[in-house]
């Protein structure tokens, strides 16, 4: 079934501006609150929060096989279970009534009453239940960055990396959206050079600039996804901000692994941009030749995304400054290596997992996914615009990460995930 | 208020066997099917299966605030959500309609054929859903064995495990109940001497004897749980079989842990006991003198749990062996610990989740808690009943893990978490 959705030389109705991060041929699935505290399955176009459950009442998606009540919900979980062509047949669906040549919607003002918001009149919510959430570590360059600092710098890279996509389970309970401050953490950490851990705030909170995807349903307990088939139960993507302490991860994660470190706070993008809306911006992931992969993780093709990140921090009251631009097409392991590797055991993959890319590094020293490696462990302190220095982030700092993917066409972007970093909350 | 249901001279009006894991005074909570295909939430009393939403529509829940539906649904998360006041209410209560003085129900047959079930007749299901999983490794003889098999004997334990209840987070969507068999996993394994992985059927799959708690919804994202408060926000215990593939975890634990070596599966027993059934068995955990931990992980008094555990081993068509028999009291650190420990960072805990206590092994060579530490990596193997040799799991084995609390006047027991190993489905 032809991606009609896609077709760059489609208008709306509806104002959009030139540069929007969510044009028609985006329609990505979020759910939002309204000022009527009514929650419902939603897709953006411009500026403008579209209810999907409003259009699935007054009709608009007749002739789609489609449960009643699939958009009024909370989250859209059920909607990824009804697998990719629904969700093709749902948003090339949207696509057409939002097109400037269809008078339906267009000219119905009742119905565009209540089905068309603008986006500062709703509250974005977690887009999905997330039952699971898996943390990738798969940018050759941030591992090889922590493994100078932390580890060897002869041996930075560890034995497996080149054959694992390695990952790790993270905590669902503390996954946020957009705009949900963030408390700094307090924990035990190991002085330097001392032998006694102490207790008390975080001293060195800090982003991971990461992507991360959303699965359906695919498979049952015991049985694989082939690479081949993995693309074909990955819904969408969004920003992933994966807040970490690294003075707690320091002291905490040998032998098994990160925990309190990282399980305080995640947060990401409201919006699920689709692989569909993705397709336009594929591209060649970096070439594994030395060594090749075991063949249940070789493909063929393009399987990596052109996608354009920034981070940015914004002090208090202070103009933010970009502290890093990356692309994910600079990570080793694709999105469907990591999920044919996280099945090859057998393990189950739920509608509305999560999987984080890991932290998304390029190779300079300007494109490195997080400050501790902007700032290479705290060595070379970042200056704001008010003059104050950064070595990791300050209470009362905004961290925000945007994406998006341009061609000579089209920009298809995520809008951003932004967090404030709180003061710690007393411990009781 | 008074716990009632633990009246160790209580008597009911059911026939209960002498040994019975399930006497008048534990009443655990569980789920299960019924053959006309009811889900319903439960308890048992020797070897019958008590229907609880059948008890509430007869109204023998009178006076006690609870939700209309909360017993007629798919799992106790929301009646876990209504706190402890309400489940030791309910408890109560139900040791009170089974007391063999009380007439009402015992005399009532049209009410005792719609309540009352033979176990036989009844399939038990996953007990909650839980959210997120979470295994911590508090056992100070299991880590001291591992760490002498796989790091370094002279330095076993590692510099941070006397100062912090290491955990990691496990996967959700693979935990399944008792009686739910598991497919070995493919995977990739460094052959030993070789620098290139190979792919196939892990070679050392191994059981891990644990026990595992059950959480009601505890706090907000940021707020901790202090340590003397920790008990009121634990529902209950289960057995759990942390299933774990060694060859797999060995190559790919370092540097985030365990991953595919343990998502394939873990398994725990249907019934959750009561925390409250357990307070007869409370008793004093291992000293933490040296070090003393700090000060959000003190505690007073006794926190420790009593429970006799047992492994066995049962081949195809051949009578099982006793592998392993450990205790829960010997864990250096106890959940109170886990959990306050899990939260010092804000990390929010919701009803439902689950925590494993980590490996349990106790001093002696008979009292370890795992293939790996039983055989000590394979060298000595275990003799089954049919003259067959164990290093580790073979496909066709079920694993059967028990666990009671016996004092002078009671046993309150778990039943039983056993599941089978097949082989693995062939890979797609």
């Amino acid at each position: 079934m032809p991606i009609t959705a896609n077709n760059p030389d489609r208008k709306s109705w509806l104002e959009i501006s030139q540069n929007s991060d969510f044009p028609i041929q985006n329609i990505p699935f979020g759910v939002f609150l309204t000022k009527e505290n009514v929650v419902t399955v939603g897709s953006r176009i411009g500026d403008f929060a579209i209810d999907l459950g409003a259009l699935q009442q007054l009709g608009y998606f007749d002739g789609i096989e489609l449960t009643d009540d699939v958009f009024m919900q909370d989250t859209l979980n059920d909607f990824i279970s009804d697998g990719k062509k629904t969700w093709r047949l749902v948003r090339n669906r949207i696509a057409d009534i939002f097109d400037a040549e269809n008078a339906k919607l267009r000219d119905n003002k009742s119905h565009r009453d209540v089905v068309i918001f603008k986006m500062e009149d709703v509250e974005m919510q977690l887009p999905v239940f997330i039952g699971d959430y898996t943390d990738f570590y798969s940018s050759r360059e941030h591992a090889t960055n922590v493994g100078k600092m932390f580890r060897d710098p002869a041996n930075a890279l560890l034995p497996n990396w080149l054959h694992i996509p390695v990952g790790y389970h993270g905590r669902s309970s503390t996954i946020v959206p957009s705009g949900i401050p963030v408390h700094r953490p307090m924990g035990q950490t190991l002085p330097n050079g001392e032998t006694q851990p102490v207790f008390g705030p975080s001293r060195l909170v800090d982003f991971e600039l990461e992507t991360a995807f959303i699965t359906t349903d695919a498979n049952v307990m015991g049985e694989n996804i082939p690479i081949e088939a993995a693309e074909e139960y990955i819904f969408g993507m969004v920003l992933l901000n994966d807040w970490s302490a690294r003075d707690i991860q320091k002291w905490e994660y040998v032998p098994l692994g990160p925990f309190l470190a990282k399980n305080f706070a995640s947060s990401i993008s409201p919006w699920i941009v689709t692989m569909d809306a993705l397709e336009p911006f594929r591209c060649a992931s970096p070439k594994q030749d030395d060594p090749k992969p075991l063949p249940y993780l070789q493909q063929k093709g393009d399987h990596a995304f052109d996608i354009n990140l920034e981070v940015a921090i914004a002090p208090e009251n202070v103009e933010e400054s970009i502290v890093s631009k990356s692309n994910l097409k600079y990570m080793y392991w694709t999105m469907s290596q990591q999920l044919a590797h996280h099945t090859i055991n057998g393990c189950r993959i739920n509608s509305g997992d999560m999987m984080g890319s890991g932290t998304i590094s390029g190779a300079t020293e300007d494109s490195f996914g997080s400050m501790l490696e902007l700032t290479w462990g705290g060595q070379k302190p970042i200056t704001m615009k008010d003059g104050s220095e950064r070595k990791f982030i300050n209470d009362g700092d905004t961290v925000i990460i945007r994406g998006f993917c341009q061609n000579k066409d089209i920009r298809i972007g995520f809008g951003e995930v932004s967090s404030k970093l709180l003061p710690p909350i007393p411990t009781k």
